[in-house]
């Protein structure tokens, strides 16, 4: 097997902007070109490495930091590795930017009147009366980023246009083969 | 590159013991071997998973699962994972070889006699004293592994031949190329 280099798809967004569903769905897209993938997915990854830390800048910043670290150990050794955290900070996403070699920052960009429209977990409804403390967008900050990769917007096009245009990002960088190399092989 | 298969290379062992020393001797003989490696030493993982915990029991155990559920993720992508962490309670260490394919553990055997007539850092004699609480081996526990992989004795053999012994017994269950196949590549 060819032996591909590692990158960092860091996902930024708010809860239901579509971080999770992109991830999993670019990772066999990126499996069939031969890459190595792991997801490092919010909920999993706090389960994993911080449980115990609540919600405060201070502790949200622990735990994206932690995800950086463990992006950058995996990225070094040939794996693709897609993070789907809120990651509201953007201080701390650029302090991992700076950790890994090549660091593509997506963007999931969503209203908050779309996102309370969908509303896929009640959350947001809950949010907005109060019952949910520091929830990004609503009773927390979110600092988009100022000049990611890849912005997506969920409320304008499908997930599966999202997809393609970060993978066509992916192969005009030269971090994925092409479609067609990859079929060839 | 030839793809090798990963595993975790785990010691455990008193501070001093020499953990961190075998690690970093055997990294440059795997990658001589093509092998890709990451060391999570104990001091370094601490600062950057998990900062903030202490060291009772559960703190330590918490520590221990998290430097395992890395090692999971490096290993299952074919990186050869050292980990050089007291991991003084057998039950977690148990954890962590049930969570990865190939998990070989290295009891760093030293007497604490031995430890204290050394004491590079001075720690033992501060220990003793009763200036360090929940030092392992002197004011809290050490659980020895009952059936470890590979067992080193700093206090009978150097630390050349403890090397030798760890890489003989990765030759032997294929989880290395033997040293001639390497040097033939």
């Amino acid at each position: 097997m060819t032996e591909h280099q590692g990158f960092v798809l860091w996902f930024t967004g708010l809860s239901g902007s579509g971080k999770s569903t992109l991830a999993r769905m670019i990772e066999p897209e990126l499996r069939a070109r031969g890459c190595k993938v792991e997801i490092l997915d919010g909920d999993e990854v706090r389960e994993n490495l911080s449980k115990g830390l609540g919600f405060s800048k201070e502790d949200r910043d622990t735990n994206i930091r932690r995800i950086g670290y463990v992006a950058k150990l995996l990225s070094r050794n040939g794996v693709v590795t897609i993070t789907a955290a809120i990651s509201p900070y953007r201080e701390v996403r650029d302090q991992c930017r700076r950790m890994v070699r090549n660091f593509v920052e997506v963007y999931t960009h969503c209203t908050i009147e779309e996102l309370t429209r969908r509303d896929v977990k009640g959350l947001y409804e809950k949010a907005l009366r109060g019952e949910i403390k520091n929830f990004t967008g609503i009773s927390d900050p979110y600092e988009a980023p100022s000049n990611p990769e890849v912005l997506v917007d969920s409320s304008k096009e499908t997930a599966e246009q999202s997809l393609q245009r970060i993978v066509a990002f992916l192969e005009a960088k030269q971090l994925i083969p092409a479609a067609t190399a990859a079929a060839q092989r």
